[in-house]
């Protein structure tokens, strides 16, 4: 058994860590993290988690480094708001830990546009250049000999899982993206905001952070990298009255002298052998994926007005969160990719 | 008092049309139709209805020609499936009764394009020409002048109403639109289907009906009769967990020229008079316009990608059907174009 | 038209309040008060309101005395939380205005038990006297005297209307009434709590409030007026994942030598006059009673545990609300009952 | 591993079968059955068990005798709809297999109250007096020796774990239960019908089935065989906008002489070795359970009107269907109680 910790455990992401961790076949957590809990029992603090054990009976601490290095844990879990989780990760990486953090803090190459993108100087910039990406479907063989992984958010996962194989190949016109994606109101976390009470969200759907939003910066770093040339689309995130999941849907054009028809079978070729993608020729339902690992994928072809369209969907507390993490985990610690995530 | 008759008054637009005209100012409702509930009052079959005085006493009836007729009724709903409204219009149109189409019968001027995009041939192709595409704010003369009015469609409304005044002004390009619509389930009718299920559509996001939705049509029509020129575009409709409500997001392009600053401000002076028509820098919500006639639209310019985003919401039911089509009935009637919808 | 004030405008009750007088009849508001948005219109505070004329460019006004009584009305609506509307009551009602309070400050006769289940000592004693409990259908002569009214809360209405009848009639055994109501989460206000967002709510449902719940106190003292007895009862809250509604169940049984079928009949009498209770063999649903002022009220003999089992569903914002509110008004102010309310 | 067979897998218990039983480490699904979609891979017809390996691969076969007994399965879950299902569990025992069945078709031991609350006669009686009632925790060592297990339906298990214990222990009043249930859409089952569309039951509360709901029969059978003695409830079922849970409150008295404070810890006694049953000061809520096969209990005592309110949450499609199904197979098969069911 390797021993984990999970710092930053009571937001959605965290919670959803406790619940993939405690019937882990080969992780034991040792140490769990809250301020705002410090002392309670998690079964006490997350009724959802009770009834499981020794894990339920596991009492939050509160996240201090001292603290996380003395607990034995080999991996670390960061689930905290950007900005705090560079302060953790810093230390535990160089005290030779290892850190798959679920915050945006380590997923750009480029301090600058941190910078310009989250409105604050970057806390670890030393390590920006140290930590991997964490997608597995792109970065796998990195991320297997990364120390500090930053796994992949919710919606770039949705948006680049369908395009970086086709950008990749060549398939469509990275000068022509536009991206509406529909998030289950948990992607907001577990805050105290009137905008997000039940009241505000149900029967509500409504965009919001255009036109810029944060996620987009990772979204094109990558989608740059697969296409070898730098990519700006557009991206439209909506708050849809769901708790859990992610739609994406992705308008775009087949590349000059690309049969549309190969589009599928491209996708399909390039996640055969992937545990956690299905291609499909059925249309993406979010409620499909919900409580899974899986990203569905599917495609269709307006020939009136030769545009592709690409749609998918995640759960963005797993696929999108925290079990991509583990899937990360698995990667970095050379257990089977796919354990206690089926 | 001017009598009307609902012809298909059960199904969720029909409601509706009962909900609004019920406590309508200046219109008495003298006739509803129901094959299914034929004999029984309105307020026993649809319990909200009761308790609102003589309409809830008024029995259904079975939707046969010489009964409307006899009804007395001068205006006539149709709240019937596309195919059946055409066989009810015709006749009453020639008995010098006005007409009011919820359906999507009378919407197209091409039968040609009807019966490629509903696969089969229009009941009353000579009624076509006569017929005027129902959104008041485009065509509101014409309305005034017609007996046969075609309701504009919950989606529909939603896009046209953003992009016919840039279309008409020039400010976008034509040949680049991309619509991603997403509409509670009461859009699908009160039909006993297994995907629209509670248990199929909650926690559920999902396109469907690509690429070749039916409402395409109508929408390129109008959007080429704007643009003066043929427009193809492409359109995604998704399926949200709520009941009401349509959120559209249109990705396009400012024109060669224009400024991305001048299109808010020309939307606002489009429907400066307009009494259902919100033009605003805050973001479209559906709740904000559920159980009403209003139709939201904003505006945001990506300026990384050059690319303008419009945005807008109704309610599927209201401004998207039966709020139109009394709005449209008003206008026929010269009445208060506003009456009983504010 | 009367000139009426809204105190407290931005809570839900208070925005559905706006709803129902921006375009009632024969009132007009003249002053709406929120301390949090002083300055700002109606309209761009509560986008739902924009878009109705000169209402929805009143501004909101810092909730102040003079200020008050300086804005001309003659009725004040006090939308705001218990305690802090008796600040308010008192000085208006002193200044020889009506107020019609949607707190529980005035609702409770006995100073004693104000503060046994608030916590904390009344702050306006001496007007308990002279305030009436405001539900029509029960206080109906004494609402049309008063200046001061207490209009009644949502789980009292959907609870006292169907018991009332019965126990005023001695067809109930007052000694054994058990309750179980669940809300929509509206009704637990428009507050920035963890536990009432979205992600907590959805797919949620619990008790809460156990045993002792605030609303108890006026629900007893109601029913032991109408029983001319001392009533005692258990009640049990729940909330459910919707936005508006309430339904009661309520287990009792019939007096000795009391005929069960005789109860609906009896109900069905009590409020024959009623423009919104409707009394029905059909099972009440709160869809039926959303967005209206009807109590929808129906019963049913459980003949082999010899149990009547009484059912009820308002709307927790109107009937339970601001509906109700506006009902004492016309009382008050000797309008039509039910102007504007149909 | 052991090979099973989920005869009606298409319905929402049986996909929620698919789902624990997809990955369960020691029971191997051998054949899947739907007369509507036999023929197609279950992958294809659950694009939710999509992906899965070989089991998604399985097809779904028609719902033939012969074929069961071909197909090599030694234990079989009925999935199937009341009165078919003792069509197959007849045949299957008599083979020497083994039968877990969802149903109700065997849960009550006399055919003459199946007839009284089924309408119709029973298919298999004589095998009723050899079906075991599939409630672990009130049954486990006939269930360990049964070949026919009645497992215990939704409503029933969140009524019978808080009052079985009670009950047993003389603690409560037998004769005064009266017991409010709400449950999610899905335990309605996936039937294209009206009542059950989105657009019905989304913002609706509603109870149905009154005064005499089948679930009665088996509820007060083992009530009575607790309590040793007859006893008759009142139970009214609601149905709440949410797919999943059932949440049960309960109006009881103590006995006399029975210390109100001493029920929580009886209960907590009587449960502390089970898996699956969480006593808790809490109050149950539906989300903590939803996706376990926990039963949450919590009590409460209403000291000003002398009751004992209990109240329960479980999932209806865990464990009150296919996680109490794959329990109730652990026991017969001696295997480990909770095996992929934590």
């Amino acid at each position: 058994m390797i021993s984990v910790a999970i710092v930053g455990a009571n937001g959605y992401s965290g919670e959803e860590l406790c619940a993939i961790l405690a019937r882990h076949p080969s992780a034991r957590v040792v140490a769990v993290t809250s301020r705002q809990h410090a002392g309670k029992k998690i079964g006490d603090v997350l009724p959802r988690m009770a009834g499981r054990g020794a894990f339920s009976d596991l009492p939050f601490s509160e996240p201090s480094l001292p603290g996380l290095l003395a607990s034995g844990a080999e991996y670390f879990f960061l689930a905290l708001p950007h900005g705090l989780a560079s302060e953790f990760a810093g230390p535990l990486f160089e005290a030779g830990r290892r850190v798959v953090d679920l915050s945006a803090d380590f997923r750009l190459r480029d301090a600058a546009t941190y910078r310009e993108f989250y409105g604050e100087a970057h806390g670890a910039e030393h390590l920006l250049s140290l930590a991997v990406y964490g997608l597995p479907e792109v970065h796998r063989e990195a991320i297997r000999q990364a120390r500090l992984v930053a796994s992949a958010g919710c919606y770039p996962t949705s948006i680049l899982l369908p395009l970086v194989p086709l950008l990749r190949a060549g398939l469509i016109e990275a000068g022509d993206i536009s991206v509406s994606s529909a998030s289950g109101v948990s992607g907001a976390g577990r805050k105290a905001e009137t905008s997000l009470l039940y009241g505000e969200c149900n029967e509500s759907l409504r965009a919001y952070g255009l036109p810029k939003h944060r996620h987009l910066t990772e979204i094109e770093q990558e989608l740059s990298l697969a296409a070898d040339r730098p990519v700006v689309i557009s991206f439209v995130p909506h708050l849809s009255p769901m708790t859990r999941g992610i739609h994406t849907t992705i308008f775009t054009r087949p590349s000059p002298g690309t049969d549309p028809d190969a589009v599928l079978p491209a996708l399909e070729e390039a996640y055969a052998q992937e545990p956690f993608v299905r291609v499909s020729k059925n249309l993406p339902d979010t409620k499909n994926v919900s409580g899974t690992n899986f990203c569905d994928i599917s495609v269709r072809y307006d020939s009136r007005a030769k545009r592709l369209i690409l749609l998918s969907a995640v759960d963005n507390l797993v696929k999108g969160a925290a079990g991509q993490a583990v899937q990360n985990f698995h990667l970095m610690a050379g257990l089977d990719e796919a354990a206690g995530l089926l």
